[in-house]
């Protein structure tokens, strides 16, 4: 199973393309969106699809996997990462794609094992996992954090339906 | 010139097609996208934006106008009106469309002719301008009341610029 992890953001969205074969997670790809601070809302929020739109052109993930947000700074940082969040889910539902929500604390558990985890240690985790020759930019890691948290996730459900299918 | 205004929200996203010919505005549609509240989030962006898509195909509106944004309640309702806004604004420049963003003291300025007019004398100027049967739905409304504003916005700088040019 092909999986895309996004970590949206109005300025840098981090992507990260993980496939899970069996018990292992391969590293396909990952990367950033940078968009320009100067530039329209409309027009950044287009820059952000396009560029999601290109990696699942690209690799044709079979799912998606976005970290949930419930705390920001204030309204506006908040209003500013709900659009290009906004603009993240709808390109994985406009390709017909499951959309799967995360919480940070899910996140840091399925990566580090720790809920608490400091933002290093993950990234951390993340080039071990994937087999990466450095540390991956910050937003890139976070997305293919929310990938493999996703990874593992999908793989309890599929232990948890066999069990019950032999137990029935 | 056709202007398609809209009002973004994550539960109703409101919508409001005018024509404008010289100095006459004429109403064509307008209308609200309603979304389950038990939905998931992805799907009532889906939901929103395929919705827009149907009256951009429809009316083929050659602009669109949001109002924006300063102030929310809170952080969290500032992201839910931000995932519905930028599902939006995403509707407009995917089609091309150029996005006007007004604040509300323009739009009220715009309907009204005073700033700090009341919700319920913009809903009864925008029926009167409109000449509506009755008033339109409260987020129908609002999504009208922007369209009129980029209007007059609009003829504005047209009449400044044959001004300029007349004087070179």
């Amino acid at each position: 199973m092909r999986i895309l992890g996004i970590d949206p953001g109005s300025r840098i969205t981090g992507y990260g393309v993980i496939e899970k074969q069996g018990n292992r997670l391969i590293h396909i790809d990952n990367g950033a969106i940078f968009t320009r601070s100067d530039a329209d809302l409309a027009d950044r929020l287009k820059l952000i699809h396009d560029g999601l739109c290109r990696v699942i052109a690209d690799y044709a993930p079979e799912a998606v996997a976005v970290e949930s947000i419930f705390v920001a700074k204030n309204a506006l940082s908040a209003l500013k990462l709900g659009h290009a969040r906004g603009a993240a889910l709808l390109v994985g539902v406009n390709h017909g794609l499951p959309v799967h929500e995360y919480s940070a604390l899910q996140v840091k558990n399925a990566v580090v094992g720790y809920g608490k985890a400091a933002k290093q240690q993950v990234q951390q985790m993340v080039k071990v996992l994937m087999n990466l020759p450095e540390i991956a930019q910050e937003d890139a890691s976070d997305a293919l954090a929310v990938a493999i948290c996703h990874a593992h996730s999908a793989g309890l459900s599929n232990r948890l339906e066999q069990a019950l299918a032999k137990k029935r």
